[in-house]
């Protein structure tokens, strides 16, 4: 039985205990945050805490906290005896470089507290100061996740970048056009089916294949006239992302 | 029974053809293409023919080509007497201006050959030129969707151009995603799970609530950090949509 110490209540941090208090092998001892705020979010049975002078011993402590105050906060754990780790994409190991036993725990997903899934598919990237917490920060993971594997700093920030692109940036695509048909009173849920099949056609040829339109045809015609049904802001973000795909397409 | 002529062998005309193949009420009894390159994706029931001077008579000819030829090649239906309808998001009804009883049958979505799937969810946006023919189109298009409604030409413009931000662009987002993959030895399936979500979470909230990342928390520490490891043409694109999210959800 692995014990961990949640520190944090958002996204990250609620889908985490969620999938804690379903296994067998981690026993999700207490969690902190400051406020009550989201705490219709935790099973009621985990301890709560706002003070972290009173946390819980534990194996692992997780820090699921805005990636700008985790190495502040993480100076306030200096009592704490188990592993420390945080979970963001983007931050360095080294920002708990305060800590003699610190790590990251990276779940490659987008977060939202409203909605409720299964980690089991989720690939976790670990990594860990001292060789000897990787295998018990994997072993945590493995609970969690079917796909724990080693990811160092660097790497984790490529793959962090990439999933910016891959749904931060398609998800504003589908904002812009949601917004399109906001503005001419077209329902949305008419491009509801064009949207599930894009994410699920990669599952069976590569996204370079799958790319259709009038930028990948070269189609000048159509590009222009769309272009001018565009507003200035809107257009540029047309122009620039179908001049990158004629680039790729028509150039080779 | 409502008897269909085909013209055309690409993408759309191959999933149509398979959805009329299995109706009841609809008879496919002829398609025409001038090469028999993408025969072996038809039915070997369905009689073929490259000569528009061989036509079989029917109630609606269906024109599954590429935009830039289907006006030219209408030029040479004018002998036909059922209805000829093409299939584009972004060509006017007009572009069939030399037959007396034309129209347009757009099916929302985007279509590969080699995938297969129901065309029962999928929003057909149906429109012709003389309304005594709409009834015909529509029955025919409830026969293949649950969702045929109609569409004029300009409002069928709008809703190609939600499409193309709705699947081109935010395809092309994984496509980049994929490169930084590639570019780093990283496997493109560790990002296949934030796809699917990103994809799905749009049933339960809508991409303006589902949007996350550094420009939504006008996190500039991580954007300078991200910018930084992109070519050129990538971080354009990068700052460009990132100033745009930024403009959103941060001036508001």
């Amino acid at each position: 039985m692995i014990r961990v110490v949640l520190l944090g209540a958002g996204n990250v941090a609620i889908h985490l205990a969620r999938a804690m208090q379903v296994s067998d092998n981690i026993e999700l001892v207490q969690y902190y945050s400051r406020s009550l705020e989201n705490s219709s979010y935790f099973d009621p049975e985990i301890k709560h805490t706002d003070n972290l002078n009173n946390l819980d011993e534990a194996d692992i402590y997780i820090l699921a906290l805005k990636d700008e105050v985790v190495e502040e906060f993480s100076k306030r754990l200096t009592h704490v005896k188990g592993l420390v780790v945080h979970t963001s994409g983007s931050l360095d190991l080294n920002a708990l470089s305060s800590l003699s036993r610190s790590g990251v725990l990276y779940p490659i997903q987008t977060f939202t507290k409203e909605r409720s899934f299964s980690l089991k598919t989720i690939p976790f990237g670990v990594e860990c100061t001292n060789p000897e917490d990787i295998k018990l920060l994997k072993s945590m993971a493995s609970i969690l996740t079917d796909h724990p594997f080693e990811l160092d700093s660097q790497a984790r920030k490529r793959i962090h970048l990439a999933a910016v692109f891959a749904n931060n940036f398609s998800n504003y695509m589908f904002t812009i056009s949601k917004q399109l048909c906001d503005d001419n009173n077209l329902s949305f849920d008419l491009l509801k089916p064009i949207i599930k099949e894009t994410a699920e056609k990669i599952n069976y040829m590569s996204p370079e294949e799958a790319q259709t339109g009038p930028a990948r045809r070269n189609d000048h015609m159509i590009m222009e006239t769309q272009e001018a049904q565009l507003n200035s802001d809107l257009r540029e973000i047309y122009r620039m992302i179908s001049r990158s795909i004629q680039n790729k397409y028509n150039q080779h």
